[in-house]
């Protein structure tokens, strides 16, 4: 049997993968524009033609409109779309309204009769607004909820969801998606990051998605409700949730809004459309502001600046550049860059997910760039370098790689068993020049002033002082290049303490400078 | 008569404006897509339904090709635009090949003659690979040619462009920008940085383009040769840039290659098409591959990026958020980086256009958001502060602005000329109540995490700092929030070292704080 769920590629804890349901697949990162069943302003033929596979809508509404009907005519004939959809079940009603006239069990039996191919339970949604107590008993009846649909459903056609809840209480969505793992769920969702998404709370909204990530199995697909927005869109795929639906496009739309990389603007405000899809190349500003049709301009070019971000982060997942991707969307707003901030501090998560090796430049900026698993995975294993009696720091002279460097071609023969060559790469720190050529290594792009920022100069520093306790060298030699790097130098200076330091000016010295320095027998202890 | 360049709107050195050619105007920013006289791929027509309204094309090219007849025809007629023109005239020529087939005023009569709108003389580009002797040539043989040029000309129809010369060697640069400013040019340009774009020295761009716009009259427009990507080209209209020419979106075409926001790729890299322009909508990156139309899908895709990287330029200047448009940008590339750091620190440059106030939040998600004009403009002109002879410092509690708040309003009656309440706002440090309603102050957006960042803490304490020498008070009591924000806490003590700290709890409790604080007459020196 086929997998429901294929991983094709990965980068950060972000997938490229194909669900597959009975329709066909959804390819992820994948958004679902959500429909409504019987007033949808957008044709599904406009969806499916800017490039969507997969829709939402919603089977409480479907229900309440046509009752029985539904049942015989199925939700794909009534939105028209014979692809893959994916059916909430009135939880956002129970949000709005406090409850609904139905219950779980047979809201699932509805779900199942109509043909739904991925099916949510119907669960209660924190929501941002309530006490804990509040929060602790959507959890409760979400639990109870799934638990009843599992156990009652009489078959499963459709693939099911399970809803993670919790909100802001970090706890309790760690404790909810714990629970939920352990039930015979196709998917999981995380449930209500809407309201927190309204308020720009980025950082919590990480920290929500890492709660349930961390305690749900990574092998099945991952949905985020409510995430319409191509701001932190890509940092959410970064954290890894597979999916995504949402009504922004035509809510904001209704609202005269024009969704932007960075935000979104009244169509008021706009004298030029950043944008180059059909909506904006065909018309002006101007010309949507008095356009009969400007919700529905509005509504298509929305649709397709969120289908532009999900390709833009799904090539940056295959190039291995989804953390500069994230890093450069985040700098678009503060609260995005605290919340960057905050990701960049919690590798270890990971750490499980990141390939060892993509061929591509690593990019350090400032800060924190040097956080990146790309450079922490060398960090951490740094103690398979055998320790040596004599080592020599070079200074990186923008050879790369060193190994194929005219200078080592000449010491080469030089080198003994218990003398070493390294050389210091920002912000990976010490280097055997034997190693120089894997990647990433050879494959740095540094900014010119990087040492100018003192939160990666210091980290950088605690590496190389790390690096040494595992090297024990019992003589250390500092080469520096007079001609050139003043702050380098300094900065090397500074953190290595070296027992020697020899300067050298050009290539030929450094080869006599290597050369006399394995020939010298006298030894002296640090 | 008409100005030939109004300008509508600024922000750092941008201008949104226009320029009167005979033949329509060209709204700023904005990209000539160059055009090749007989061997166009794209129609020109395709590159009008975009949204480009003026192109370059090849004088030099159109006299070898054409000869008199390209004088009877008119270049209008021969690449089939009525728009306005901008012809090159053989440098880039000269630069390739040593020399061509012509001279100076030669060719500026034949530019006259064909009907060029905006006419370059033929000048010697400097280059980047050649000695300083060999640019102090470039310059002086340019001068020369422009001297010739207007000196000889018989009459001018054209609009006429004085390029400045002189590549990387910046004081070249300056004395060539100076030179040609005393001629009677109706634009500029500035030579030959498509090499420097090459190695992606973007702070050494930043500087060729500071050094000339700084020599060069604000009030004509500015051009800059061969600049055809979108990573730079909003940080070099932030420069003040005007006009761009590239024939890039054609070249990169034809080697395969598909420009993205923050590079080019080949396309057999791509997985998905990061872009909602009609080609990457209408095709798969598979279908482009395997197209016999590739280079025509690519360069029209290529047009369509740069066309939405210049709308986005000019939608930032509207609304005064070129800072951030160029900051999120930069992110893209290290090299970037660290010339956006270098622009940071070149604040004086900015200081004369960018406009006081422009109702956007100022946003500050770490250093070098610290050195935004509207943060140092605040910061130069604090001394029109009056010194106090108490002073009392608030801790920001986010009710902005204070002087609407509740506390505010409780206290307000009993504040005295000598006394006087101030809040800390990060970035710019101390600020009055009475003027917390006023732009940009009520609207800062910073990061969590921002006194996280050391430079930026530094910097925002210094200016605590320099403040407190023109406030002068004999007292300094602050006030410490003991509820919350303990990093902000401990960063004002440190950097105020008050003579008194009060601490409150809540806000009734700092109502109480403020009227027993006034009320005091016992004042010690510090």
């Amino acid at each position: 049997m086929q997998d429901l769920f294929e991983i094709d590629d990965l980068d950060l804890a972000g997938r490229i993968g194909r669900i597959s349901t009975r329709r066909g697949s959804i390819e992820t990162p994948s958004l679902l524009p959500v429909i409504h069943p019987y007033n949808q302003i957008i044709g599904i033929e406009e969806i499916t033609k800017i490039g969507f596979r997969g829709v939402m809508t919603n089977a409480y509404i479907t229900l309440k409109k046509y009752g029985d009907e539904a049942r015989s005519r199925g939700i794909h004939e009534i939105i028209g779309f014979d692809g893959p959809i994916m059916t909430d079940s009135g939880g956002y009603q129970v949000l709005e309204y406090g409850e609904i006239e139905s219950n779980p069990l047979a809201m699932a039996e509805f779900e199942e009769n109509i043909g739904s191919d991925l099916a949510i339970i119907l669960d209660t949604p924190t929501g941002a607004t309530g006490s804990r107590e509040e929060a602790e008993n959507t959890v409760r009846l979400t639990l109870d909820a799934c638990k009843e649909t599992l156990d009652g459903l009489k078959s499963r056609s459709s693939m099911w969801i399970g809803p993670v809840q919790g909100g802001q209480f970090l706890d309790l969505v760690d404790y909810s998606a714990k629970a939920i793992s352990k039930m015979d769920f196709d998917m999981y969702a995380l449930g209500s990051p809407t309201v927190v998404m309204e308020s720009y709370n980025f950082t919590l909204l990480a920290k929500m998605i890492l709660a349930a990530k961390t305690a749900l199995p990574p092998s099945k697909p991952f949905h985020l409700f409510g995430l319409g927005h191509p701001l932190p869109l890509s940092m959410a795929v970064a954290l890894g949730c597979d999916t995504f639906d949402s009504a922004s496009y035509i809510l904001y739309a209704k609202d005269g809004r024009y969704i932007t990389d960075a935000g979104t603007r009244d169509i008021q405000e706009l004298v030029a459309l950043p944008c180059s899809c059909p909506v904006c190349i065909s018309y002006s500003a101007k010309d949507i502001r008095e356009s009969q049709q400007r919700t529905i301009l509005l509504a298509r070019h929305n649709l397709y600046i969120l289908w532009k971000e999900i390709q833009a982060t799904k090539q940056a997942i295959r190039e291995g550049r989804l953390w500069d991707y994230v890093g450069a969307k985040a700098r678009s707003h503060p609260n995005m860059w605290a919340a960057f901030n905050y990701i960049a501090k919690n590798w270890d998560y990971f750490e499980k997910f990141t390939p060892l090796s993509k061929s591509r430049g690593v990019f350090v900026s400032s800060s924190p760039d040097d956080l990146q698993p790309a450079v922490q995975r060398y960090d951490q294993r740094f103690d398979w370098i055998a320790p040596k009696r004599i080592i020599m720091v070079l200074p990186d002279n923008g050879e790369r790689p060193f190994l194929l460097s005219s200078v080592y071609s000449k010491v080469a023969a030089d080198l003994s068993n218990d003398f070493s060559l390294y050389y210091v790469a920002i912000p990976f720190g010490l280097i055997p020049v034997e190693i120089s050529d894997v990647y990433p290594f050879s494959q740095i792009v540094i900014a010119d002033d990087v040492l100018d920022d003192p939160v990666l100069a210091e980290r950088v520093a605690t590496r190389i002082r790390n690096q040494l306790k595992s090297i024990k060298p019992a003589k250390l030699v500092l080469v520096v290049n007079t001609s050139a790097q003043g702050q380098m130098n300094d900065f090397l200076r500074k953190t290595l303490k070296a027992g020697a330091i020899v300067k050298i000016d050009g290539k030929e010295d450094l080869v006599q400078k290597i050369k006399s320095a394995t020939r010298s027998k006298k030894v002296k202890g640090r």
